[in-house]
């Protein structure tokens, strides 16, 4: 299966370091529109985050999100 | 390895039939910025569009994107 897990982008504004701050697990489905976007796990949970997709690493299994 | 292929979803005006349009195989990253999306495949290969993205659907291995 692959699936990827979904993870914010945070850059710190002092130290201009960046975190990832896991925002779902097992994601299947991301849906962006205008305000943000529809994640849906492959177990069928739903979360709706607010952002645009940063990047997207396929064979690391990650999606980022920035605010 | 859980790459993924990129199309290009083009929605008929008149029958309103949506097809899609292969852009690349074996997607690993997806960067999008203003002005489209960079595109880079697992042997390195690299394909800006413009564009951006419609959705994922990453069980499937697919990365929509429209114009």
């Amino acid at each position: 299966m692959c699936e990827a897990n979904a993870y914010l982008v945070e850059t710190d504004s002092k130290s201009g370091e960046s975190n990832e701050i896991l925002l779902m697990e097992a994601v299947d489905k991301v849906e962006p529109d205008e305000d943000g976007i529809l994640l849906i796990s492959i177990f069928g949970e739903q979360k709706f985050i607010k952002g645009h997709i940063h990047s997207l690493s396929l064979v690391d299994h990650k999606v980022y999100i920035k605010q």
